[in-house]
């Protein structure tokens, strides 16, 4: 640690400590705050205003029956959303956050719509079991279109969700190749599937994984396997920690667009705050594999960053916290005896 | 169940399964809109606004060595409070609740300010290692200021913080006569202790415990081990539930009022939300005798109702989620397939 860096350690563990609190008796709310701290290079961290951006992406996949719904709810729920009147907006409008809907690659035809940010790459995936997602090209295309929105985020805190149906296959089948496990660990329900429903995804899954090596780096996985809207997801946050923003990662798919970008650019993580540990089977392991504990746990299983702006409060919280709270010698409070 | 109630639990569960989201998938963000709409008997149930209410008071067994703070810090943190500088204070204005500290019983002299409520029983409870901690009569002044404290409580929701020293050391007792159990099994490190504190903390509270049955009902256990702010707090989740207001419960001391409420008026206990699974090792033992899963865990040991105001916000979306969410009808979006 050079000399800076290991002073400005020493004054924020020392802000920490100064506030008329026991040392570390606010847990997690403290760790929060550091990490804030550290991302902005300020002992007076900011977290009052939250951005969350909304990716939209059809897969290939999903016509081949790995969801519970059809594939044309990707765009009808990307209408609701401009309409608000989805979890996302709901939440959002509570927690004091802002709504930013990007099409990212949804099926049929373009959605006429003022608030919609138009970054399509195509309409929908190719299917990810038989051949690879996307081309190189429309991979290039998909992270730029994410950087850019990335680096665009003035909000304190950058919040993402997804919406694809079909994604958490993709989801899925990105996890296993970053971290070289088996798809039949990584495989769940997504939104609904029952017990025939399962069986089938896994055995899909299990086919689209053979046609490639058991490890790929981030990149790679996200031609083969992703949607539009995670490889834009894995740009915006690499665009967003490039800009100094705390970046939310929500459940699953977020955590798999995360996987991703921290491959890509492995100083992204450090503005990485995990929201929620989802209901999906996999992510507990995702989330072992990165040495993170996620700040929520509410069975949540409906992606659209949901978990991510549950979150959100727990920041704004913890910052100011740090910011404004009385030290033992402003408040004139005795220490332990 | 009776048709009233049968018919309530029907629209209320076809109102959370028309929203526009796959049925269940907000997990426990479902479980708690349904407990706010029916605590308030609604299926468009509000939970915008929330009330902290801060009791303080003093143990006469703080003088024998149960914590790591001198007495004299409840006094100090009282004023803290009333000057905004405290965690309760930063996080209520982080998430829009509004703090009304209440004096139930600090040590020395009365505390002039016109922002504190003065419910003041006496300068401190009795040393409860050696007897009773209060009169009847005492415990008598401090259920009913509480319950009328709680029966005033106007906004959506109530929650209650406590702030004195040695009321960890109060809490353990409670619960375990509350439950039966031995303090042994209860006994934690408080707000800062030490191994050798809390060698010294067991045996202390093992002497205390030895002076009465080994189980007794709240009324009883609240007179022999309870402090004023925990009394206090007590009759006002009473008077809170009364009046149909949703209640958060912090974490153990908070918790132990709950136990102790809801064996004086068993009927409280629905309106209740256990907001979070404190550090200290009892809560986890009571928390499963109650069968309750806190929404929040997050290793604080703080205190001061902290707990409760960053659960705050979940319960917020709940009834935003449930009163203001598109159905699958009204936004045109296809059901599974």
């Amino acid at each position: 640690m050079d000399t800076e860096r290991h002073d400005f350690e020493a004054e924020l563990q020392a802000a920490l400590d100064s506030k008329t609190k026991p040392v570390g008796s606010l847990g997690r709310i403290e760790t929060l705050a550091a990490q804030i701290a550290r991302v902005q290079g300020t002992l007076k961290p900011s977290a009052e205003t939250c951005a969350h951006t909304i990716f939209a992406g059809d897969h290939g996949m999903a016509d081949a029956g790995v969801s519970a719904f059809p594939k044309a709810v990707t765009r009808q729920m990307v209408l609701n959303f401009l309409t608000g009147g989805a979890a996302a907006n709901v939440f959002a409008k509570s927690v004091g956050a802002t709504v930013q809907v990007v099409d990212a690659g949804v099926a049929y035809d373009p959605i006429e719509h003022t608030a919609l940010l138009n970054r399509r790459i195509a309409p929908g995936t190719a299917n990810a079991i038989e051949k690879a997602a996307m081309t190189s090209n429309q991979l290039g295309e998909a992270l730029q279109a994410g950087l850019e929105i990335g680096r665009e985020i003035s909000a304190d805190i950058a919040c993402f969700g997804e919406m694809g149906i079909g994604n958490t296959s993709s989801a899925t089948l990105l996890a296993a190749k970053l971290l070289g496990r088996s798809v039949v660990d990584l495989t769940g329900r997504g939104t609904g599937l029952d017990d025939e429903g399962l069986t089938r995804k896994t055995k899909l899954l299990e086919t689209a994984a053979q046609r490639t090596s058991t490890k790929l780096d981030g990149h790679r996985a996200l031609q083969e396997y992703g949607g539009f809207e995670i490889a834009m997801m894995a740009g915006a946050m690499m665009g967003a920690a490039e800009n100094r923003r705390v970046v939310i990662v929500d459940g699953f798919i977020a955590t798999a667009a995360a996987l991703c970008a921290r491959d890509m650019e492995p100083s992204c993580e450090a503005s990485f705050v995990y929201a929620h540990c989802s209901a999906e089977s996999g992510h507990r392991l995702v989330l072992d594999a990165l040495g993170a504990e996620p700040l929520l746990s509410l069975d949540l299983r409906l992606g659209e960053g949901t978990g991510g702006l549950l979150a959100f409060p727990l920041l704004k919280a913890a910052a100011a916290m740090l910011r404004d709270m009385a030290s033992f010698e402003s408040a004139q409070v005795s220490g332990p005896a």
